[in-house]
């Protein structure tokens, strides 16, 4: 296996998020926030056929977060957890995932709204939302269960800066 | 920003998928299909209280992908779409997400079901799998709208070896 993996930016996101503290934590606890994604201009072709999809699943990476544990206090809680038992941003690898409504596709820059993402964030991928794919049904959620009803009024602080 | 990203894999996915041609195209299209997920022994510390999840979100590089293009013809269809209105592996930045079943935890060793990954795939991420997070209802599915009775019976080639 290779030591290491090493992707190009496909475009960056733009928010009015500039700094971590205060974001919302979560694309579900950010409904109607706008953005947009300004795609490489290169790679526009890329986008025939997405303005069918009222969400994407975008891929970035989380380039402001300077540590990485291996446990961790989420925002949501006040127990510690293993860190992929969490959707905490100190990640072995910072990458993040957040699904966005597609608002409107403009060349290469795309409208989007429920933006969680920071200002500034280097995109990696963008994949087209199917439920048929991405939901499961029945899903058992751990120490979210207890949680899920603080997500909306809960903002990230400075912790994993 | 950035001109690369690198990430260094905190584990590998088993899988009885030696060769991408015949494997599920999506973990939807897997259901029951067991593998494994081989962390690196000196992050077990992240797995705790994984085992409260029953399904998991990973994210993987697609290792075998020689291919890049900004157009594709998928395997559930016969008409081209723009690469980011897919799902098609032949992505820019060769990134897979798929949402698993966790069976059991031993150790570093997760047993996972439900495994459209090949063998030996470098993972990049595990992140627990929260409907609240990651479902939107009433989504819009472009192309796919048509074509989603066509995955259970579909398996991949290989057209993006």
């Amino acid at each position: 296996m290779a030591d290491t993996v090493t992707f190009r930016p496909i475009g960056v996101v733009r928010s009015q998020f500039t700094t971590v503290e205060g974001m919302p934590i979560q694309a579900a606890a950010a409904t109607g926030i706008a953005g947009r994604i300004e795609l490489d201009p290169d790679l526009v072709e890329g986008l025939d056929g997405i303005e069918g999809f009222s969400h994407l699943v975008l891929v970035y990476h989380l380039h402001r977060i300077a540590t990485s544990r291996l446990t961790v206090t989420p925002f949501l809680d006040t127990q510690s957890h293993g860190i992929f038992a969490t959707r905490s941003p100190a990640r072995p690898n910072a990458i993040g995932i957040s699904t966005v409504r597609l608002v409107a596709v403009r060349g290469h820059v795309l409208d989007i709204e429920d933006v969680d993402i920071l200002d500034g964030t280097p995109l990696l991928d963008i994949k087209p939302y199917v439920p048929a794919f991405d939901d499961r049904a029945d899903a058992r959620t751990g120490w979210f269960a207890d949680r899920l009803g603080l997500l909306g009024g809960t903002r990230a602080d400075t912790r994993f800066d």
